[in-house]
């Protein structure tokens, strides 16, 4: 099956609040918290479209990231209320890629990521095809 | 069995070295941040008493800690090089406890814990007792 | 000044939600996790006061920990949905103390902290009294 | 000023040791994890090369991360030795690209990243040029 393309959805949107954990000593978020952010706002959206990321560790099942491509673009400080925007850029037999968008309340980008998650079978730590029941439940929500 | 204390063994020493991703916006190290400094130095005792935590684990037996006891005494900063001193206090038919101490190059202390924690079977998360060769492998090295 | 005490308070309320980056290998939260859990809780407690912690950065005062009792009792897991619980059992001259409780939705206690915080003056590094208008705005809130 | 490019450099080796802290439900490190390994490697690079960065921090500059891609390829484990490889492809006015992978004892690749670093003046936190005794000690050293 080909990947779908799709640039008409709606991006999911998911809060997320500055706290101290987040920040280092420059002031500012420390670089690798923005990609917690983003994996916090990729399972809100998979929740949302039904599935249920502990469901599938029980099966062995979870989605990897294997690539990020992100640009940090300005630090986010203490006590920031942010929103996470997310669409899916592809859906293919084997991996999903998000496009994601770390903004401030006027619509700031602070930070932008390409995320290509894959799916694996966590016992033999082999990729899988994504289970055709959240593939429909993906696309059903688009 | 009755616990066993010993205070005359040698605290085992084990660097650490604060990079940006331990501090906050505070200027100093996250409190939590200690937590894992100690969680590091107990690993690290445990493996020169030849205990593999991964080992464990692949027999689903891990480590948890139960209790903690922590003064947050002097904030540690970026680059600082502190060593963590870690002792056995107490060890139980299944728990141990561990007295650690953050301490700097004049042996200032800037954090001490009092780290209590328990052998558990994560299949079923019960707690059970510390199997016989890992407090025979403790013991010969105090 | 005598400290004060209030028994009667109702605590405050604050959800979590368990995500990949909480947990570790052992298939629940790693253990210091739970401490940011329960700073959220508390700079949100603050939040509904009216005091906003990063206006008090920017004057270099910040509430730093200085002691913490904890009893972690059960492991969370990935998803879980979870409230933290917070009192002021202790408003100090310089120092004011939580009762902390993480709880799940049988009113189950996962984790129960003891947390003691100090004001500080960041730019010296020295213990202050809690601003009057800090005070002020918790007693009034309780 | 051009860009210098230099292959012959023998990469900057920098030892990581993988604890619970690193890793997730999954049975392997939480991806944002290996972002943290990756500035210990580049922050250790600077160190051997005499770059101090709480000195610059003093003065309030600090390398910031700008742009990174990276393949997660292969997870890595609890207990798991492995090696961070750094080199410096490119050295500009205001930024400098590094290219790291993790490798195990196998030298095999378990993460790559390309990572872009700007200087920032963090007091107006604004992009300024890479200080020129900076520059020259990271020259001598290559």
């Amino acid at each position: 099956m080909a990947s779908e393309q799709n640039t008409e959805q709606q991006p999911f949107s998911w809060p997320v609040r500055i706290y101290y954990e987040d920040t280092d000593a420059g002031g500012v978020v420390y670089h690798s918290n923005y990609l917690k952010f983003f994996e916090r706002a990729r399972t809100e959206m998979l929740r949302s479209c039904g599935i249920n990321q502990n469901t599938l560790l029980e099966d062995n099942v979870a989605f990897v990231v294997r690539h990020m491509d992100i640009d940090f673009i300005r630090g986010a400080r203490l006590d920031d209320e942010l929103t996470v925007q997310t669409t899916i850029s592809q859906l293919g037999r084997a991996t999903i890629i998000f496009c994601q968008e770390l903004v401030n309340s006027d619509n700031t980008v602070l930070c932008r990521a390409s995320v290509k998650v894959g799916c694996v079978n966590l016992t033999v730590m082999r990729p899988i095809s994504i289970p055709q029941h959240i593939k429909a439940e993906i696309l059903r929500d688009r």
